[in-house]
């Protein structure tokens, strides 16, 4: 039996170990996909800090991570559509394809689904399987670091282009990778003009970097009453919730205009308490939450959008570690000084 | 001067007074209609009994009433359109026609509109004035009492068609007039099954006769549960919320299946605490704010569906009284043991 | 080998033999159906007929048929979600699941797709094999005659539902089954009136008895002006175009209003001179092709509206024929003196 | 009685005069506007050389031209929300405000509408009369010769965004103005690729310098294979069909890819004759009709999309005469060696 080396939550609670363990072995409508890059996201700390959702969820031991570009190794018996030595990455999400929400477009909300490195093994490790059907072939042009993270990457155009964005004003609140990632396709996309918000002014650098055309700070006055002056007292067309604070709820339905719309996309971390009639009804607002990707409409606009040269993710990608120095790596995104972490794997060093 | 009867709110209190008045004089761009039929709406009774919202809102001297069907008596000077003698009724909302929504196809969540019988005098009345850009014409033929409730089967119009309803299954939490008339609207218009949610009985029976395939008293075990066991475990396609109750949220939230929409109507009575991370977010639902009615395709629609025959009103339609009587008319509404309460005019009877 | 009785085009020319052939071979993501009702489809009647398209595109020998209700016999080795016994029918177009159009909800209009019955075995047959992914799995309580003509009447629903319906005015250009299910279809979600015109007045009797509220013979005076006449000079929200013949879609651009939609289905028999320019750019209006069915939108629709009780389907079952008799059939067919005709199979007989 | 210079079409024929007349009387629900800059459009040009469209639409004597940017001189009596002073342009579509149309939000294919400059007198002349409802206000930092442009750049986004357009692949048929602002719109607005096809080489030329990613020349081969090429076979997502060549329709329907979408704007100068069932119904193409803007939501798109700073409309405006020398500027227009041009009213070079 081949062995790889992947990280590995061992036992549940903080922390993570580099492991020697076996390839996955792949069914039939499966593929193998040896790992060339990955990228962190906040779900991955998470799992590693073991927070109470972590806890909850994942059953050690599991082979987490998500974010990766690799290239097609093995192909299960029956994938007749991949060839081996592709340039490829995969969306998160193994659905059922059979319930209700797969067979009519919403397969990003499969009532039966399992996430890639949180209730199956991922990707950080030299080798990841995945179905055939969650493989995304990318051009081989394509750098490795944008190819990582298209999985968020695409969350960020999911939640932008839920609706009109062409001329529109769009406020986001939260500025870590999503966020930023948000501001930047808005502004591709035609975004009238884009406002980020976030308390942290590592961040508001980054999100001014992106494209952003004003940065506020909530905590050095009210938000949506600067956002009413922004635009001129008509309010924000659209607003992207991508921070999970509650109090950014309250900010986002007093800012948003009438008629217009608040997309969800960060986990909220409590409840939150709303005046329904004063802040959706009378204003006539749509509230929508926002899971994943399109599957794979998303996909397609992420690949647009990274080839068209519009956007320029430079600034995002702040960081790019061994994988050996997950530790470090960890630590970094804890401290919310960074924009993307990459992680280069094992054999990537070896070689 | 000439002068009318009318039921005004002459002080900031409970209560109405039948008074005679001046027959209103209408502007360039106005239409004078002589009353013909009145209906009451759940705002007419919080006018009527002074509740915290009234008191905000309303300020005495104030003729209520918007609800009604009428003739049109006199035009302004610059009113081409609009023949004296035309059966009409008229849409509620006096918007700006100016702001960013009015241009924008979004006219009923106006920045800078009147409510009439609300912010300026209504219908409750032998004369009512109303802009030319609200009049709507009826056909002749169309029974007064429909005309009359046109404005409010218009709101629920409004919400059953926010969005896709042929072969959706449908919840309709709260069972007064708007839920009432949702229940036949999503029927007429392809609803694969309407449950209909109520702990009124008398209101539950009025539901089954107006098109609703089950009734569900809430207070006879989980909702929720009883929506998945409907729904063979697959949740609800569309929640329409016409209650008002803070509980109805939580069970439309956990009723909805994945990605699908919850349109919001009822007037709630106070905040609610949501944990959108599970309830919103993670599921994919859209949540709508419904006001009013889209300006005037809510019309249209409301025209072709109560012509079509597709709908029977006849359940609804429970009490018609001379509107001399209002506060027996009034009381009633308070008990809820109604469903459309229709009040004919003082002329009306003394013609 | 099992061997089978199908109905089969052995030779590139008119007609079809009975023959006895190999029950078809399933490979891992295959299911093999034991066929219980066929129905038959105009393209059955081209490729039995060998008319020029069916010469193009049919490769003998060939079992034809598509329309079809069964029961699971046997599954393949990687089909997991089906089981042996259920009550199902297929899709007609296997999809390659890759393309762009599969992979963005379009997979109605993949670009690799094959027709059962058309491009490979087809369902007048004791056994079909259809991929697991096409399968669609049905009520026990439905009856066969329902669940064999779910594909045909779900290309019409994908037609009705392609837009916009409830409230509108619709004309439906051709009353062969599709045009009949068409009229059910836009009744029961909330057209506001049907128009149905057919030169045929059998058929044209059928349409009045599936639901349409006016029936018009294009040969007994300008359609266009009786259509502007039915509608107080409007014109029509909504045109569907189901009997292929280039005369309607002059007819059906005439009689759309300003900014309707004209949906076409009926496959035109020769092409159309069209002055765009009068006819579409300045009427603002929309024409859409349709292909197939919405997959799988298209079927829970179909399944929402047969199951919902409000299309009566009676009318449209005009013949029902043992498939021995398959000669006598394509000649009903042929005659245009029928709705759908439905064939019982061999086994069915023999039992 | 005050007078002005006017640009006057007096008799049914070739030519126009540079005439004294009556500065317009406007009623209570108009607005005087004195005109400070003019741009020529296509149908001005048909007026001037008074071809068949012109002979059978237009009634001399008529003020024509109705591109322009201006200062409100006066308001009529009933208008109240305007000020003299306001810098403004006008949308040219003077509708009825009361067809069905008009009041379900599709004002620009008003059934009872008139074209200003066309059916009633309009802008190449020292002051205009328009309806208040009509009038747009531009922030007075916006350019006069950006202001001027916003009715034919508004028709450009209007085709654009009727659809999807973020990171679709767009084909451009025609590079007159309309062409050459809809390229850069699209590219604006988060286009994947955009792809010019002209046989005008100086047309083609400014294309590129608009943001055409590639420019074609359909007389070098056949466009439709070259854009198959360009998109590795997929075909195009979105064809804008901007020349009013018969030819192109062919080119268009081929090159779209299944599912996409044709949006019709140019003027056909011939009928056409197309093969629906294979160019339309078996690809699931939708063909639009785009007349006019979005009223007005065009308008507010436009406005968001000049003052972006994401497009440079200076390739776009390649000649700026005074108004005195018409028939050089017609001419100039005839050649088709320009983009947009730009008149200087007499006004402004007496001042």
């Amino acid at each position: 039996m081949e062995t790889m080396r992947a990280l590995v939550k061992t036992v549940p609670g903080p922390g993570a170990e580099s492991s020697i363990t076996a390839i996955p072995r792949i069914g039939p409508l499966e593929v193998l996909i040896k790992v060339e890059l990955n990228s962190i996201c906040g779900t991955d700390l998470h799992i590693y800090e073991w927070d109470p959702w972590a806890a909850r969820r994942v059953k050690p031991p599991l082979i987490f991570g998500h974010e990766f570009a690799g290239v097609v190794a093995e192909c299960g018996a029956e994938v007749a559509a991949i060839q081996v030595g592709t340039h490829v990455t995969a969306e998160t999400r193994i659905v059922c394809g059979r319930c209700d929400q797969c067979r009519n477009g919403l397969g990003h909300v499969c009532r039966d689904h399992k996430i890639l490195g949180v209730d199956r093994d991922g990707a950080f490790a030299e080798y990841v399987a995945v179905p055939a059907a969650n493989v995304w072939e990318n051009d081989p042009s394509l750098p490795p670091e944008l190819a990582a993270i298209q999985e968020p990457f695409g969350q960020a155009v999911h939640a932008v282009l839920a609706g009109e964005i062409a001329g529109q004003t769009v406020a986001i609140f939260g500025c870590g990778p999503a966020g930023l990632c948000a501001a930047a396709i808005a502004k591709a996309t035609g975004a009238a003009a884009v406002f980020a918000i976030e308390v942290n002014y590592y961040r508001l650098g980054l999100a001014r970097r992106m494209g952003a055309d004003e940065t506020l700070d909530p905590t050095a006055g009210s938000v949506s009453q600067q956002l009413a002056s922004l635009t001129g007292g008509a309010g924000v067309d659209v607003v992207l919730e991508m921070s999970g604070h509650p109090d950014s709820i309250h900010a986002a339905l007093t800012a948003v205009r009438n008629g217009g719309r608040v997309s969800l996309v960060g986990t909220q971390t409590r409840p939150v308490t709303l005046d329904l009639s004063e802040q959706v009804i009378s204003k006539g607002v749509t509230i929508q939450g926002i899971a994943g990707r399109r599957m794979y409409g998303s996909w397609y606009q992420t690949r647009a959008i990274l080839t068209s040269g519009r956007v320029n993710l430079t600034p995002l990608l702040t960081h790019r570690l061994p994988i050996a120095e997950f530790e470090q790596a960890m630590a970094i995104m804890a401290s919310g000084q960074c924009g993307k972490i990459l992680l280069e794997p094992w054999n990537h060093r070896q070689d």
